[in-house]
């Protein structure tokens, strides 16, 4: 079913989800009309999407409770030791402002300040995830952030997903609102009653959601919009295929879209991966989707060595790299492009996705050439700082203005003479005195 | 000229260019085209819009040589000395990549790696700023991108602008092609023969360049679109009324939609200043457009305080920032959102733009409410990193399995069993034996 082949024949990439002229047309009516009506429209529009009338959007300190209630032990246990890892991780990426002085006297330096408010969008349905709700409230309260806002859409009986108010309680999240769709993308920028208007949006969601998200683009911050999940594991003969194979099905059961690929130099390996996956694909719940993923766009890529399959690797730029190969930290330096990186046989990817601390929105679809994991670095704005000196610009300013002329603006150039205007009148003044 | 006004009654805020419906099918068609033919389509649009043909792009070595002897000895020298401080500014932005350890032997990382290939977009005209290119392409260099390439439009004669390519040399560019326009960012994104393509395209550029950016974000990483330059002196009775209007009029000059907007408790200094800026305006080489910058976009805004000074500058999100009030440092802590923020008397904001060191890529439009100055930050990214350890899996394996089925992702948790059943296993032959 997955397919064995030479590593030159695959191209991981997929084209990447624009939505129709009609999706378009329709992101941009509920963007028009949330922005002209506010909570009027976002009332509407739930009542259409979400079958459901809510007057109130914010959940209540009583339904919070109930939620409470409705989540078993053992899953909040898991996730307060999992967010605790990842506020251990996370706190590593804090960075402080700074500030190089000089004896000049002049003073530049680069000040780091956490975003006021931040939008996180929380899909309902089967793809509500509290572990998503971790991965990305808590970087943003790291980085300092003082209002962290949900919104999530709300199920047929009004009530926003236990799970989820669970996650938000966890992570530090100040408001949620039962929202969802491009209408609370539409909240987010514009605002409403209700609702303020946020300085960034994270999180994903379903094509309408992604569509709102680029079309604000600008006006508030957005992350990266997210494609189907990739895993590559690159594996010698030291691997254990039916490793391989689970790691390489806990992606591919994401999304029909998904791509799981296992890179290797090893023909063995690759058989006994192949009838791994078969084996363990039989009884899987969400088999069809596995099963379609592998056959699209799975693949058992055979190279001729590691370092072959480390250019097929660095090419794919991979979401997920999983090294099974013997001495992984040795190899380590050779991976040039990927998100994030798994090395040895007990570094299974779901591990990443829960439980160690690491983040688990990493840029999928090659676009890990340019962009990283989410982190702390997400949630700060910096500002610089230029304390410059009379002696410093006594010293420089000519030159200042050299530099403006030669590009033709002038008033910038004058601006630097009104000052050297002044310095000589004053060091003529001290010594005629 | 300049309007008085109560700070309540002004909003800084500028329509953002969008684009004609006309403009961006001129983009998409351009796209296209040099996706699909290449050089060719890159050759045929450069006759059409730069009125010369060119078989070759990129800039020989000649013409670099002949760059030299056309720019004079003092702004070269100018030139070199204002890298020199990019540099060292930049140089303190520079990440490590780190690793934490824990007794358990588990080992969790980032990773820092500059981007490979970088393209810089350079306008022609009386916009090709030599200052951008190091501003750009300097904190590049610093971040270690091997390959950072120019495009920017000839001139009639073929050649591109001279004082472009000595600052080019002095940022340790390494290719310059004569291309501009969309065709150049449509050969940066998808590659030419004569042209590779790039992980990331920055610079400004015209309305054409802006769409072309936006439409391929996502498939390479683009920095900001920039709006019109921004000003905002906060200033008290200490303020010396001419260094107000002439940094002022530094922005104003720039374009007919930049802001120059003086916040003030002080009545006399918004007098004084407003004179000041009719009589520097008098002789300004590019009077007419500050003129009606000042008109459209400036204002003086009368403040009760520094309270609410502070609380005006804070909404606006000045690009640029001057605090031109006693003690300034005792104010820092109060900015909230500014690109760039310049104190006391001889911070006039040229200072930054051609010399102290700082960047002069700086978020405007309000967007300093979640952007930043381009940073070395921006030319780098990241990789986490999992080594976890079979302690660990072992003790916290339950765990994430019960997270992985709480989300109804059963490989994920299978994926984990695998593990967690050869444990057992392996014990139990542990204690048998």
């Amino acid at each position: 079913m997955i397919r064995i082949v030479r590593a030159d024949k695959y191209d991981a990439r997929r084209s990447v989800e624009a939505g129709t002229e009609e999706q378009r047309q329709a992101v941009q009516s509920i963007l028009a009309e949330v922005r002209k009506k506010g909570d009027e429209a976002v009332r509407a529009y739930t009542e259409r999407f979400d079958k459901v009338r809510l007057e109130q959007f914010r959940v209540s300190e009583s339904e919070l409770r109930e939620a409470e209630e409705l989540v078993c032990a053992e899953v909040k246990a898991a996730l307060e030791e999992a967010a605790e890892n990842i506020r251990d991780y996370h706190q590593r990426q804090v960075r402080q402002s700074w500030f190089a002085m000089r004896d000049s006297g002049t003073l530049l330096g680069q000040i780091v300040r956490p975003l006021q408010r931040v939008g996180l969008y929380v899909p309902g349905g089967t793809a509500a995830y509290p572990s998503s709700v971790l991965m990305n409230a808590v970087p943003a309260k790291i980085a300092g952030v003082p209002e962290v806002v949900i919104t999530t859409p709300p199920g047929a009986d009004g009530k926003a997903n236990p799970a989820i108010l669970v996650a938000a309680r966890i992570a530090g999240v100040n408001e949620i609102y039962k929202v969802g769709g491009a209408q609370a993308i539409a909240a987010l920028t514009y605002g409403t009653e209700q609702i303020k208007p946020a300085d960034k949006i994270v999180g994903p969601g379903n094509i309408y959601v992604a569509l709102a998200k680029r079309e604000v683009f600008g006006l508030v911050s957005i992350d990266m919009v997210a494609g189907p999940s990739e895993i590559v594991v690159l594996a010698d003969d030291t691997a254990n295929p039916r490793y391989v194979a689970a790691d390489l099905l806990s992606q591919a059961e994401h999304d029909p879209m998904s791509a799981a690929v296992l890179v290797t130099p090893s023909p063995s390996l690759a058989e006994a991966t192949a009838r791994e996956l078969e084996r363990q694909l039989e009884d899987l719940p969400r088999r069809s989707i596995a099963e379609a993923a592998l056959r699209d766009f799975g693949a058992i890529l055979l190279v001729q060595d590691l370092d072959e399959g480390f250019a097929v690797v660095n090419r794919l730029a991979p979401e997920h790299l999983e090294l099974m190969v013997e001495n992984p930290f040795d190899q380590l330096g050779r991976v040039e492009n990927a998100g994030a990186i798994f090395l040895g046989p007990y570094s299974s990817e779901p591990v990443g996705d829960y439980f160690a601390g690491t983040n688990h929105v990493i840029p999928t679809n090659g676009t890990a050439r340019f962009s990283s994991p989410l982190s702390v670095d997400d949630f700060i704005k910096k500002s610089s700082v230029v304390s410059y000196s009379r002696q410093d610009l006594q010293a420089n300013g000519r030159k200042i203005v050299a530099l403006a002329w030669q590009e033709g603006l002038h008033a910038h150039g004058r601006a630097i003479q009104e000052r050297l205007y002044d310095f000589a009148k004053e060091d003529g003044e001290r010594e005629q005195s």
